[in-house]
């Protein structure tokens, strides 16, 4: 086992590793997460033994909160990138091109980022009871700056990723499972045992199989690169318009990136920020 | 509130505007329905304050029946075409492209060109007990115009595309929420409400977020506009062959168009149309 | 009525023909019955008068097992190939294509080739206390090699398409309802009468309007020829790698092949084939 900033690995077996999120008090990602999950990836590819990476938390509630607005704009910028575009971009589309069969393990909450991290693996596993995912940018005016807008028409279908997307709500384990958000939700009490069954299962499968089937359906389904550095521009651009840092201010004020009912009712939360509709004209 | 022929339009905010169907008996499309939605599309268009538009109709038992079989095509064919191709392809691309977020609050019935128009939108809510969605046109012996084919299937996936235009069956909103042809069914007691809490929500986000989301699902999930004018032509095409009038003729005879069984039970009622299974061979 | 070898023809109607699987005792595809499958294909290709092409089976467990894996390969090879392709890759790639509605009534299991044909066909439906669907191979060190790479994210979304692929595990009725593998799962006491009705009505609609369907939707969602070829080298290629026939001949030894639980149970059981997970390191 490997303790990193942010995150634990363990390695299970020399197939199978499995990464515990742990930055409390709501696992956000920032930059120094995004940074070890870059090497950590550097390391699955090099090894060519891994051949199932899990990823879950070490927090009941939240699996990945999202990204931390907090953070500093120059230690991101400063993040390497290995096919040049954007950082959080470069790390998503190395994940979802990953040899190692790549699994989310979601209990608790996967927003914003978080959500964007799990779309990028090749399957995600839900808590029935615990889980919660959504992409709630909408609401602070921008649209995900990580793909999902990419990724989801071909997980959910187009009318089901722009409800997502655009009504930036709140999706829990069984609509996201009647969504398609996630492959399945599981009964929290069978979670565990389940994701550990399906992951040693996979882990003991041949190796050249594995690459040769992920291979075939990244043909047929994995978007092309290109399609993501246009949503970071845009996420970025809205945070050098006025209306994000309003918002966002409005938010942190009232418990933004603490642990409280700001942060586990987000997606009904960030509804009431910016106003109350607008009075009907006559 | 405006009153257009076969429609009402409730501007209830300058970001959220509602179209209500009310064409008795049964809200049939026609070349003047048509031509008012084309009218509204240019007033939104024009606007850049609309951000949600919600379709829903006046009448519980139908959404928007299909298109008037009994309209005059002279009529139809005088309608403008912004793109250049047939008046009702024209007007579903323009709808699927709109800049504002476009819903569909599915009660009662929505057949052919009204199954067409909700799938134009981004959205489709349905309530679960009286949204009925079908094409039906396949037993009328012709493929449906407005471009379904094309759209079903990043909606619904291929094989389920395929069952909902070659069975040209009845589905209700649970069976429609399983299959994915509509986001999801929600209890008919609460729909109003959720339809309402939803569109009032995404009309307070921003514009620039929501374009740039909508280019970017636009951008991985829409289909090309030259799929569509094939597909009207193919419809009429079939209008011009003796087996559509035939049936058509038939159907007019039981109470097509009228509000009666035949139109509450189309989907099931159009299979008994062509005659009895013909007899096994020997 | 006409009863080849592995498979029965009923004639039902000019226009609705029923293939019956009958190749005891488990329903294994061979070269004989691919020989006997692509003849028919070229009848109801020539015929122009059948419509529906439904594939059932004669045994209430298995609708197709799966490839015989003790076949002999120069029969295989001596198949005829239409598009020059790899025989099983052209024979599910005209059958994807025919002027037929193909529907796969899957009572009982279809795993690997068997699942292949299925996701072949337009429309899937299953009993649901029967039906159960796989694709194993993985499990033997293979990826498949008859296209459901290629297919499932058309039909179940990524995620999902992954997870069937990966995993290699069973999915019955209920869970492939669940997760778009059929279009949808009905009660076993119903399943007959249900696909008989379905059959039938699309068996009376016209095969022109049929045609113009096939023809919209194919545009939209069939996935190109040159996809397939590859796969069908890959899984030749893992024949030739000592862990499949390794694995294979565990299987063997265990009752694969044979009607009995470890083919009743196969994707639980190939679970177990790979041995115990890898100690854990320290």
């Amino acid at each position: 086992m490997t303790t990193r900033p942010r995150f634990t690995v363990n390695r299970s077996s020399p197939s199978l590793w499995r990464v515990v999120f742990d930055n409390p008090p709501i696992n956000l990602i920032d930059p120094v997460m995004i940074h070890g999950l870059q090497d950590l990836l550097t390391e699955i590819e090099a090894s060519r033994r891994v051949t199932v990476l899990v990823f879950e938390s070490a927090n009941p509630n939240f699996f990945l909160a999202h990204y931390d607005l907090a953070a500093d704009k120059a230690a991101f910028d400063a993040l390497p990138s290995i096919t040049g575009v954007d950082p959080w971009a470069d790390f998503l589309i190395r994940l979802s091109k990953s040899p190692a069969v790549t699994i989310s393990a979601i209990r608790g909450r996967a927003r914003g980022s978080g959500s964007e991290l799990a779309l990028a693996t090749d399957i995600r596993f839900a808590s029935r009871e615990r889980a919660i995912l959504g992409q709630f940018e909408i609401a602070l005016a921008a649209a995900p700056g990580g793909g999902p807008s990419t990724r989801l028409p071909g997980i959910v279908g187009r009318g089901r990723a722009l409800e997502i997307l655009l009504g930036g709500n709140d999706f829990n384990g069984d609509l996201a499972e009647r969504y398609g958000y996630v492959n399945r939700a599981v009964p929290d009490a069978e979670f565990e045992d389940f994701v550990t069954r399906f992951a040693e299962r996979v882990s003991r499968f041949d190796p050249h199989a594995i690459a040769d089937v992920k291979r075939f359906v990244n043909a047929a389904s994995l978007p092309p690169d290109d399609a993501f550095p246009p949503q970071m521009k845009a996420f970025w651009d809205a945070c050098g318009r006025p209306a994000l840092p309003a918002l966002a201010g409005q938010a942190f004020q009232h418990g933004l990136q603490q642990h409280g009912e700001v942060e586990l009712n987000l997606g009904e939360w960030v509804g009431t920020l910016a106003g109350p509709a607008k009075g009907a004209q006559p």
